[in-house]
């Protein structure tokens, strides 16, 4: 759980002290990716004095307050997400976007950021100056997605990459998670797959405002078109989350291009439609943020101490043992936080 | 969301000061129902001094630890849990045994706790000085169950009343509630219903450790028995939450009597099957409580000083606005509460 935040703090000690904060942002402001991929690494630490400026960081860009395509393309191992991500970001490099890839990688946890392993994964858009490719640590909240996720998606935003792309690891659980982060969710199936919608569960079938039925090509053409019909009566029955926007079921090709244009215009139409929903649900976004933010801050804070450790553990263990009730143990708890 | 802790805070003060913990819990190892009830409002109270003696008679009487059978009775409104409950409470009470019900009214929360259409719902047993019922107003944490349900269940418990039973709504969003404060899950059920099994969710299903299906009496006998192995193959479907116990089914008529006696021999059997399990399960049940109060605990903190709310709503205007970003408000707002 620590490993990301570790290798994070050694590539920081490395470089020397934590970098000023001022200068990171007027360099992010610019669109500088070194300036970008050190501010990354700050947020993501886990030493006290890097999370202040981390924070320092966070305030100063917060004013910047541009507003890119937030995307999260999620859907199970071997939907193909990579290599459509990889073909998405080379079609927007071609007209002079700046893509964004954060890529929340199952693995990363424990490798401490696989930056080689995500390079191999997307090769051409990870050597593109005009692109930024970023793995994620996989430790904290948000089950599988990096706590610090929405802190990285700002940072991408003030040094001026739009859209930015979440890539999912597609487990069935971490799609809520992303889902409160982005504006938009893009889930990519596959080819076939038949009535149980290749085990798709309804609640990230909820959550989709694109499903893209990838490797429509060569002998799954005719079998793509089909799946994509089978999805959209599916969709067609769940409720809508916006006013102005219902699921709509495309297929694609990473391999040959094909339905890449037509998945962006659909995600520019999804944009330029919702304008005013958006904002309402990134309203509703950062409060739940800041409400996981107060708690987690509080559950570190009672790790913090070892004197507030041991507290802890011995009212658990009265309580386990029915020696203190858990009511009168918790408000002792809280007094002695909320008193110190 | 009050009302039912106002109406506490006014019979206490109509009966004078908080009262004495410590005399209180004398009285009530003596089993004194009188002392009970005072006990209950006492812990229900919303009055930060009545909630230091609260958690003075909690800790008086977590030494007692005696373990009564708690059995949570749930069903759909209709499926007769009130006539159920008087039935196996006049089984209990001419067996020398002494049930408690808390029974959780939907209704309480707004009137304050309708004692008496408790008394009218469960007439015999709420008269008979070998009983004892009580509603819990459906204030609090819990979804409809009351936050100081497992509190009250614990005096109770205290005033040597078992087996402690708890009538749930029976709304399908309260028994997973009840199901962390209680051993074991009694669901009740109505003769026919079919497929879909009366719109019983598969989880409420898993949770239950015994079905009755009740009123098989007069016409509907046969259609009971019909149930009941409808039920029974759905139940073999699911998987067993204990080693030592696979939930059963039965059919019962509450106004007639029938297969009340079996009900109680399935109890008890749970009760003596799981001795050990039911303790590790307590164990468990008694840390999440502790958390989840250290969480209440820790909100209530944060809107119990005007000049904290303050601050709150002011982070959460600047947060909703872009104007902070959620963790640096975040990390604010929690220096300001533990550095106080």
């Amino acid at each position: 759980m620590k490993r990301g935040g570790e290798s994070a703090d050694r590539t920081l000690r490395k470089e020397g002290a934590a970098p000023d904060p001022e200068r990171l942002a007027e360099r992010l402001a610019r669109g500088d990716r070194r300036a970008l991929a050190r501010s990354i690494t700050l947020v993501e630490s886990s030493l006290p004095e890097h999370r202040r400026s981390a924070e320092a960081l966070l305030d100063a860009v917060a004013g910047l307050a541009p507003t890119s395509l937030r995307v999260a393309v999620s859907g199970a191992p071997g939907a193909g997400k990579s290599t459509f991500i990889e073909a998405l970001g080379r079609y927007l490099i071609a007209r002079n976007l700046r893509p964004a890839v954060l890529a929340v990688d199952p693995s990363s946890g424990l490798s401490g950021g696989s930056i080689l392993g995500d390079k191999t994964r997307m090769p051409e858009l990870a050597r593109h100056p005009a692109a930024f490719v970023r793995p994620s640590p996989t430790r904290g909240a948000y089950g599988g997605v990096a706590r610090r996720t929405p802190e990285v998606i700002m940072l991408c935003e003030a040094a001026g990459f739009d859209p930015i792309v979440v890539e999912t690891v597609g487990v069935g659980q971490s799609e809520a998670a992303v889902a409160s982060m982005v504006d938009m969710l893009v889930l990519l199936v596959l080819p076939g797959g038949g009535d149980e919608l290749q085990g798709i569960k309804r609640g990230v079938m909820e959550l989709a405002d694109l499903v893209l039925v990838n490797k429509a090509d060569g002998a799954f053409a005719e079998s793509a078109a089909a799946t994509a019909s089978e999805y959209a009566s599916a969709i067609g029955l769940l409720p809508s989350r916006w006013r102005g926007w219902r699921a709509s079921v495309r297929t694609c090709s990473a391999l040959t291009g094909d339905g890449i244009e037509m998945a962006w215009t659909d995600m520019q139409r999804f944009r330029e439609g919702l304008g005013d929903e958006i904002r309402a649900k990134r309203e509703d976004q950062s409060l739940r943020w800041l409400w996981s933010e107060i708690e987690e801050g509080f559950k570190e804070a009672l790790e913090g101490s070892p004197e507030l450790r041991r507290a802890r553990q011995g009212l658990e263990e009265a309580v386990r043992s029915g020696r203190i009730a858990a009511p009168v143990a918790a408000a002792r708890l809280l007094r002695r936080i909320l008193n110190r």
